[in-house]
């Protein structure tokens, strides 16, 4: 653990138990914990984190707004890059909590952008959602000549099509309000009787479900849509 | 940890503190160790996993065959198959070791396919190789509404063109012998220049090159092109 330098630390899908080794490490020693909170208050990547949290760091909770607009988020990294920055000035390590990856889709990158040129930064890799869904299903990602391909579920109906049309596998991750709209287009490409959606695999409330047997419209954020066209032997 | 089970453990990319608190548990009290081992006798899995094997445990190294045609690999998934199933018939608990993600481009499948119908099967999700990369590249895998592709670089020509036109980020998987026809096409799409290429992430011979700057034809098996296409902000 280096005085003075920023850590991306990926603490994994869910279940405290699959944070890496390094992951352990890095939280236990730090001087500085900082994470995304939602607009409850809420932090998940504390929460996974939590039974190794023992109370001698500071906190750094940074509350990101969820809005399609970007400035009020490129406001909230403003912000929040220089009170990381003050720690790091006054000689503490610092660990940024990270659900699955640290740069998987995930808020840390706007740390690096900002902070990266002035000041030491190692990441700590972690297990993403992905993996966690393949496995509580037993459903290879990918294997020999496949194409998987990860599709936000934000792109519109013409980009969600293209992008599910070249690949063996498609993970549809943030579904949350789109649900309907994927749903539509892996219908059209007679793909919806392919498609499982999770809900946080390895989480405490953990649903895995076949898309056809979802009667409302709407998903929980984090949840994800994985689609297997091919047939693996 | 159970008798008569089958876990699938993937212990990280390289690096053996990127393995998970819960794959360690396991490794530590299975009954029987199984691994994948090249023809030279070597397994990377068992290797990284070799601090926390305390030699207790029998240990199962399947020798798997390197070659395009499929059949001399099915019979050897067949007859490890087999040697698998008598440890769990007579009660043992067997840990599988995977590379990085059981589920990710790797061989447990294969043992899900001809051994989850008649024993219980735990995965147990690891890091990917593709964060390692990621992480010692401070480059995103993905952020926003980007689409992020994982191609093999056993894909013929047509095949790759197709696959990184819809990425945002494209990663290159298994590009050894292949590394002068990917390096060909991504020189023909113009994004030689984006590319880097990243041997054994977090292993001990790890090594990052800008893809032009390669001046060999050939790489090693377990090395990744990251491609990015798009701008982040």
């Amino acid at each position: 653990m280096e005085r003075r330098t920023l850590y991306g630390v990926g603490v994994g899908p869910g279940d405290p138990r699959l944070m890496t080794i390094r992951a352990g490490e890095v939280i236990r020693a730090a001087d500085v914990l900082a994470y995304p909170v939602n607009r409850s208050g809420e932090s998940r990547s504390r929460s996974i984190a939590s039974p190794i949290i023992d109370g001698h760091a500071i906190e750094l909770p940074i509350h990101i707004p969820m809005t399609v607009e970007r400035e009020p988020a490129r406001a909230t990294y403003d912000a929040a890059a220089l009170d990381i920055d003050d720690h790091l000035r006054a000689g503490s390590s610092v660990a940024y909590l990270c659900v699955g990856d640290p740069l998987f889709y995930g808020s840390f990158m706007y740390f690096v952008a900002r902070l990266g040129e002035s000041h030491e930064i190692e990441i700590i890799p972690g297990v993403i959602s992905l993996s966690a869904c393949a496995a509580r299903m037993h459903m290879p990602l990918g294997g020999r000549n496949d194409v998987l391909s990860v599709v936000p579920a934000t792109l519109d109906e013409d980009a969600l099509r293209q992008a599910l049309e070249q690949a063996d596998t498609a993970a549809i991750i943030k579904v949350g309000r789109h649900f309907k709209k994927v749903r539509d287009v892996l219908r059209a490409a007679g793909l919806a009787d392919r498609a499982t959606i999770l809900e946080s695999a390895t989480g405490e409330e953990e649903r895995v479900t076949a898309l056809e047997d979802v009667t409302q419209d709407d998903a929980p954020y984090f949840s994800t849509i994985l689609v297997r066209q091919g047939e693996l032997s």
